[in-house]
């Protein structure tokens, strides 16, 4: 951390401001400009505040320079982690390929559309018991009962399944029951819920908050991971930006970015992202190309009468024709499709 | 709504698409165009996902004309909501001054600025007792025992206080001592705890999250007024933007799009907006200027060793000389100060 | 500016870095922290291009500690900036009133427009002959035709006149007759007019680019500055978000900032950045409690049939009732209207 | 267009806005609904302002339905334009591959990247003569110098030349000598630069504004194409967004969308975009997956002493190799590459 004095600061309020860095257990080391005077902080400095500093009258600003979390952080853990979920290997080269309906609607839906995307080679099934919906007036899921319908076509498919826990309230079936637990973009920064994800033995997949920068969403990993489960995977589904004609923005760089400062799987879900169905085609090339470890993916076999979503839906016979050119590119790129 | 077909759709489909918007309980318009045909959607359509038909292979795109929120809406409830907060009333031309320290830290911290305050013309406290924060290693609010010192500095210095409620888990024993609900900004779209503030009697302060939508906060406002509880009151704090020299952008024109739109109270939170103690007051008079219903405003009597947050705090004497020019501006624009 | 080494840099290479800092005649200063080096460069950095350093493989990032401006800067220039227009001043206290149509149609609109604006108390006039628009199907202005019609308004009226210079090709006739040149934001980054701007008498009115940063912003005036012309008056006309109900959003933080940081007048124009009529009054009268040195409004006594812009224009009724309000509010926060 | 009129609108005010439409040109069709009507313009409204109708007092908004452009437009020509810069084919299955360095430098330098460069697959050659700079005190390029190192390595290389115009003085003189022209982001509303260029034989290379939606990139290429130039590749450099760890945020669904409704080349830079020269390589390769028509990117044989952008340029051993696997998933996705 470095702190940048304002012009003009008497000796007396830099041996203030270096008493009260002292005080926080750090050593200074201080920096005297010809129009300023910095003094840099030495020690573990992951733990404090900078804000704290900044509200000091002699103090024009205050610089981070380590990175503030450390179980997500590569340079404490420089191989790549490689999560298991329920048998399936994600990161570390091999690749979480998830697909499945947007929403839960019927056990004969999921049926037909797990047995088709295992047959493309799918190797874990989605779908939304619970749903995030902006309006009180959507479709909320079929909760429970969707939950049900999921673990039944499990049993006859044999697909880990995915699928997204909302409330606190669930947690112990979730546990039980589903092999990945999603947390969505909205509660990205529900820190209460984060917590209790520590408690949990399942892995986590932890969708971006549209407007969170790479610092905060590895700092909500890092919540999860401190509260004691390290089992996290991250999953880039569109940023919010000006540009509206898309639904948000497909933020490819996070996976080299992330790939570099952290040692967790980034998976890419291009559905969401772009909310059309003619987009998830070609991002999800580019998302194996740029050196993603995993893609999700809606597939519905009647988009046209999906309760939810369908929109960005793909058909199975084009997501069976996509995962051909995927394992093309993943191979391209060094990538194992098991 | 409205729904614009691909240029060349067949008779056939149009009679097709035309059947499945009846089945919505809807009637239909077409508009012939030269190079495009469009259906004119006839009934309430506030209640009906436009996804649903975006999805048809004919169709182009869906204009949602209606505003997709009623209890929430002005056109059907003309007259400016008054929220009464346990006797001080907010909207309707009445503002809600409230102020107060960003942390709860003691007793005797909280008394001395709530003193000052209510001096100074506040007619409300706040003071976080459960604190969302970005990092698992920064301070976290005192919790309950923070409530406790917020009551009791109420029973003695007079005040109603805000603060917010993170989890559904502490529900009940802020319906029975906190006279305002606080949802942060990260837990507006948490739509699990929205539904829940359905049951509870307290008034809720919604903020705005950082990346919504006038219409999606509109939304979030509606969720909890459908679920049983109307007294809601919106508090703009800043949105993100590309511009990171403040902490975030204070989005001043909410206040009259807001008030036109809805019937809901509008209060500006001019601190966290900006993060810097400077910026908070020529912001709050620019609030007020604008027609805000209130202000909630940091205070601190000693933003140096302040838990959190001290540099957006401004001390008991700035707020003093702040309030004055508000009231002035005030008595301008006709609010009136109680 | 600070230069944060990667850790492990061996002492070879600290020095190494070293050289290169002292070849840009540069001090240096090494602080020896627990996980890394950091090197403090002393001396005057204004001129130097961090990147240049951030190249090599040894250096983690480079931190610029000194704003990269000069001429625009208060901390080397403490009092503010007065601008005479033609006999107007602006800043120091004084508010410019700009007030006209957004295109010049007729003689007749503009003489009608420039006296009632002027009766309500506007000092300055506006007026587009070149307009810059999105479509090249849109009205462009009148162009030639169209000063000449300020010119011989302000003949009749004695406003000095405010109009968009768009190309190089007339920077003579604009030195010869427009009192205060616009710079619009699609041009804030055109850095070729903007260096030609240093030849030119007459003060620039530079308004904000719709995603530049007050950094940028500042930088760019600093281009004029440094090529001769110290005239400048900053004009924020909102920036773009993610909301897109309102045209751009309004930042009124730029003012408090901007006062700050530069001491140059900051002028306010509600009229684009809302892009609806009702969206004026409120903002304008925010943006003086805020502390703007002038505002720019758009006044039409047709707005229905305006050949541009029409609906963010106010009528001169609802002008002077707005100008009575900024009045007011002028006098609580201490500025002069003349 | 739609212009959708506010509840309760009259019969008399309905017909009155129906006149104004029709004196535009078009025919009308007025659709009932219960709670509001809307008209339905039937004609082509491409060269019609949706402003106009706006400001009526009846009317609540007006949707446009159709594009606001035509040439570029591939509803109204359906196949690919492919793009002949000097014999080099872009669009239509073939790839451009443009590399060489930020600036031009010396005629060495440029030679030495051209060579190896063209050895590794390149087919056309950049470098920047006049930059564009956001501070006036950074290095601003060789300029005309700079414009005849590159026409010297051409004639030595055989590369055909692409290099940025930022003014109008140079126009003749681009024209005569540079293959491609490249307008750079910041000049992508210069609307004077834009016109003259339809005076231009050369083709021209559009960059992408840092804030500009794809409706307003396209329309920047109608304005080039509307004044006789029909020759436009795009390019998609990054967009500004609230990220800020990478300079910009690449927008890869720029592609798939741009290549829907334009028949436009869309060739991607994704060395400016992350502004670091390891997202080069996994950028590069996805925008290839995702369908693009040629990359653009900073080769340069000394990054760590190039006088600008040296930390986003590859070294040519780096270049050589992206080129290998770039190739290898050009043919996954059925580009050519010559």
């Amino acid at each position: 951390m470095i702190i940048v004095l304002k012009p003009h600061t008497s000796e007396e309020n830099i041996s203030r401001v270096e008493n009260q860095i002292k005080k926080k257990g750090l050593d200074t080391h201080i920096v005297r400009g010809t129009e300023m005077t910095i003094i840099g902080c030495i020690g573990d400095t992951t733990l404090i505040d900078p804000r704290l500093f900044e509200v000091d009258s002699c103090v024009d600003k205050v610089m981070h320079v380590q990175e503030p979390y450390k179980l997500a952080n590569r340079a404490f853990h420089p191989e790549d982690s490689v999560i298991d979920v329920s048998g399936v290997k994600i990161g570390g080269g091999h690749m979480g390929l998830i697909a499945g309906p947007c929403s839960v609607e019927t056990f004969d839906q999921v049926l037909s559309i797990a047995k088709d995307a295992k047959a493309s080679g799918a190797n874990l099934l989605r779908g939304g018991a619970f749903k995030p919906r902006t309006s009180p007036y959507s479709f909320q899921g079929l909760g429970l009962k969707g939950l049900e319908i999921l673990c039944a076509v499990k049993e006859e498919v044999g697909l880990p399944i995915v699928t997204e826990l909302m409330s606190t309230e669930y947690l112990d079936i979730f546990n039980e029951k589903v092999d990945l637990i999603q947390i969505g973009a909205r509660n990205m920064q529900n820190f209460d819920l984060l917590k209790q994800l520590g408690q949990v033995e399942r892995p986590i997949l932890l969708k971006r908050g549209l407007n969170a920068t790479y610092e905060e969403w590895v700092m909500s990993a890092e919540y999860i991971m401190a509260s004691g489960n390290e089992n996290v995977i991250l999953c880039e589904r569109g940023i919010r930006t000006f540009e509206t004609f898309t639904r948000n923005t497909l933020d490819l760089q996070s996976i080299p970015v992330l790939r570099k400062k952290t040692h967790l799987p980034v998976v890419i879900d291009p559905s969401h992202a772009g909310g059309k169905w003619w987009l998830v085609e070609p991002m999800a090339k580019a998302a194996v190309a740029a050196g993603a470890d995993g893609l999700m993916i809606e597939v519905h076999n009647d988009p046209e009468n999906a309760l939810c979503d369908g929109a960005q839906s793909l058909k199975p016979a084009k997501y069976d024709n996509l995962l051909k050119q995927v394992k093309q590119i993943a191979q391209v790129v060094g990538k194992v499709i098991s």
